[in-house]
């Protein structure tokens, strides 16, 4: 059994890690810390886990936890993963980082997007961004894995096809982005507060949001150049889901039928992945309790352009489901393992 | 392998069934049948399921269909299991019905409020209410199961204790519950219409809700004496869910504290029923995508009143879930074998 | 015009005043105070009055603010308006309270449920509760209306016929009310952030809500007797809207349209109440947006009771707009001055 | 007063011009008609307007209709207003259609795009379209006013001053609108069942919906070329709104606080359009309940695009309240006349 500890497991990818975790058939939980909950039941702060979770929650003692792991998982606002990632390498255990503290290969790019200081640069280059569809070989063997964001997971995976395969003008990408309020997290502030989401619709973080240099980093790579999108994401009254839709000008003609069956050959064998055929389209609540991805893509033939949309549950595939993901690559187990469900109809 | 047939998957308990036992790991589905979709792939009238399931829906040709099964599933509305049962007897097979047409004990009652005629009723006296944690001996070697509706469902399982011990004035019994929108099914009606149903809350069926009959038949059984209850249903604009608010007058001094024990003990060792102690109360967003019932009890010693709330998800302990329960039961197999999850939160 | 100040205009109930009394034909706006917004002009906190209000936000200076006034309307937490019903006495002007500190007649029941010491008792005897339909003789002339609580308004008008009338045995009043998420105000709380509110339903405060003193004030001042209620609320994942479900034995034979009729008489010639025929049900959606007040009676001749339902938006006949009406009972206005339109649909 | 009658009042945009228009104060209604409740009285059919509305549906005889009305509006689906308009031209009143049959100048790309004959193309030349904001002139004397599409209403008056100023490459226009499920009518299908819906977000319509030529027209107009858009409409979990993101390459350096000035130029004196200033963002939930457009701009110097969010209640400024807005105009009266509110907030 793998032994595994939470580093921040109250949060609601932290949560949803424990949920994950507590039935996965090869992990054992090790340890769940907590800032706010510390020394109370897990399953009594949160009750959907009431008996069937045991854990008490503990306050972090790095060096200890760490000891007492295999992997650790943290699940913590930016800038709290660096220290961690330094004590796992120390004692040779490995590190999945669902925040951003290991995604921007740049520090300077992460400094000025994040407005803090890296104190554990020197770990950046070896650490892997944990997209398994795209980094699968690198992922086995690291120690540190920076799992994506939210966002990047769902326009990633919508675009890559388009720019490994150069169908596209990279300099023409759009990404309008839709999340579930779930991805704000469970902290208290007005935009998150339901009287002021329900029945509402909003963007935020205009040309502004921090998941647009790890996109941007990611997709340069596979376009084999600098790319510079517009990224805009929007407030969804929904718990979960994400739905990007993306828009490219394309550099040559082709159907809807024929690109549909790149992408298909592109992701052939990935589980997690689903390539809709010509008239289904996502809706994140066909994603919505899985890990799944779901992709459609529309040639306009009146405007040149493709539009591609992509689904996910942002708790899951978009951060503690890949978590699990990534943890299954790096023990070499099948990789849905503990993930094998459909999403929550309806 | 279970050959487990399900006739009437495309309504929300039947695709919930088919999401639950296509991952049992003691069950093969055998056949999936549908009226409106027959001849189209379950993965594309349901998408979540896409690339998981591979079943194409057929049309029901009954004698055919149970001889392929070793049980059979109806999700069906209710006077269309009547042959079902019929069949299965003819052939030894096994029944579960989600309907309610093997519900009450009393012909006359069922046509009563049913509007219905009865053609099956020799099976009547046979068929078990699929309730385990009451009836739990019953089921094993039933062959018919009559699987509880979702109101009855959280009602008696919160009044079970209070009836069983003769804690309270019968007459005194009030049922006040909530229903999310998926209780009302997949069919089409300005009643669960989006804009009409979001951002409302209302009564329906006051005083004249089927489910009562069923309710008071149960709960005279474990009084032991005739029951009367008031049952007032309303729509509450979420999917999932049902939480009953149980009022009685007290015939005896009692603490909140001893009575969580004695309902406690009176579940004890049940997997499904979770009695929260003192201070936590049940909310339908812990249940919802498990086969839990959460309950609490309150005494109000100002009124000398005992409030009892009890929550359960409809799709799940309140039709599939309990559905497959049963089969686990009648199976001899562990009872949460393919249940054994929690509720997804948030 | 009646110059009017609103003392904590950025809660709910105040921003709700606000939007109501800028429209007014008779009302001048003449003070909008809070404590968090101080300095910053309405418009711009809350920008559906953007360009529509022109204040600025203004700190409490209270002997100053009343004297600009004629009428003051506090819309803060208990214990607050106190020391405003105190200097509004002194200068001769008049004040509508939105909380709860002018509304319980004996100060020892307020300030054991409400854990507060009353530092103006001695104005609560002329202090008038603020329901139009039952006391509006009193309201005329009143110096101080307390206006109703949400939850009292709705239960109240629904059992006013009945306890008047003497058709119901008191000892067996329930009062199962369903509430919107508003009514928790703009206050942050885990208890109203959107993931965990949307797609939940609970009840809360059961046995100790603080409405409940209330509620038996009223209801013993119809009956001529002391009256004890069971009172339950919910939260609804709804923003606006209180659906209370009441039950009562009733002493008496009489048939749901001859109980109807009763209701028509006893609420004649009121602008905003509407006893709904027999067959229609009120639901939250048709009075949200409005100041009306919903309710149907159905008698169950089965268990002897009447099952009453009433609606109302728990902002306005909840709050703002019943403060409104009780304004115009004041000035001798119209009652349904600035309030004349119909719910917001869908 | 004006003699209005309204065809097809029972839809949604039907149903909230009864409401608007009950309340006009220059307005008196002569007649509702529905096809499906023909007979009854409007306010037992939506009950919002119980008490408040005392018309009877009636049945349609057009030519007899028109003889009682000053003006009537048409909301109907496409197809139904082309015998209204004859008829309205035949006796001289005037039509307000808020379908499609009269935005599209081109009768060939009507018929084209609605797959639907035009039987009264003589009357489109003459017919106006109905944004008041762009075209007030032409409306005050006009006989048969189109009524714009939700969608295009937030759409056109986002990117008007963009392309009136030629300040973008109209090439580059891409349009991501979300709208709440209300605009998707009161007819009943599964992709506006509860259920379905709720939780759920989703595009439709991808590249192919019908009001991307109404854009276009109205565009290329303000352009003095032929304009093409990426359209993609999405449904969001919410009753009412539509917010609609709108992308465009720059062809100049500006800043975004000199594009805001640019922006309230060219709105200067509008009612009913409001510029937000920088550090503000248009919501769905600020404007429903009002005839309010909201407009942000943000210049996005990375990558040298504009990004404008344009806000609208797709029931009031993208229907009904643009209808009445199109009516004052014509009737000469002060434009805001009866639709002086502002939105409801929460």
């Amino acid at each position: 059994m793998i032994k595994a500890g939470i580093i921040g497991a109250t949060g609601y990818a932290g949560v949803e890690l424990v949920r994950l975790l507590s039935r996965h058939p090869r992990v054992k939980l090790a340890a769940l810390t907590s800032q706010t909950y510390a020394g109370k039941p897990m399953g009594e702060v949160f009750p959907h886990l009431y008996g069937l979770v045991d854990h008490v929650l503990e306050e972090l003692y790095l060096p200890e936890l760490v000891a007492r792991c295999d992997v650790v998982f943290t699940a913590l606002p930016h800038g709290h993963a660096m220290p961690v990632g330094e004590e796992v390498m120390r004692r040779g255990k490995r590190l999945i980082d669902l925040g951003a503290d290991f995604r921007l290969k740049d520090v300077d790019v992460y400094q000025s997007w994040y407005k803090t200081e890296h104190t554990a640069s020197v770990l950046v280059a070896s650490a892997v961004y944990g997209l398994p569809e795209l980094n699968r070989e690198e992922i086995k063997d690291s120690v540190i894995v920076a799992n994506p964001g939210c966002y990047p997971t769902s326009a990633i995976l919508g675009l890559a096809p388009l720019l490994t395969d150069k169908l596209i003008d990279a300099k023409s990408l759009i990404i309008d982005a839709k999340s579930g309020v779930s991805g704000a997290g469970r902290g208290l502030s007005l935009k998150t507060h339901f009287s002021e989401t329900t029945n509402n619709f909003q963007a935020y973080g205009v040309a502004t949001h921090r998941h647009t240099p790890e996109i941007e980093q990611e997709l340069s790579r596979l376009a084999g150049a600098p790319v510079t999108v517009s990224f805009t994401p929007h407030l969804t009254p929904m718990t979960r889901g994400i739905l990007s839709t993306l828009y490219a000008n394309l550099t040559e003609k082709i159907s809807t039928q024929e690109l549909t069956e790149r992408y298909r050959s592109f992701y052939a064998g990935e589980r997690f992945v689903r390539i809709l055929p010509p008239g289904m389209l996502p809706a994140t609540k066909n994603v919505a309790g899985s890990n799944h991805c779901d992709i459609s893509v529309t040639v306009d033939s009146r405007t040149g352009r493709v539009i591609v949309l992509s689904a996910i549950d942002n708790l899951l595939k978009g951060a503690a489901g890949q978590a699990v993901q990534n943890l299954n690559v790096m023990a070499g187990l099948p990789e849905e393992t503990g993930l094998d469900f459909a999403g929550m109809y309806p």
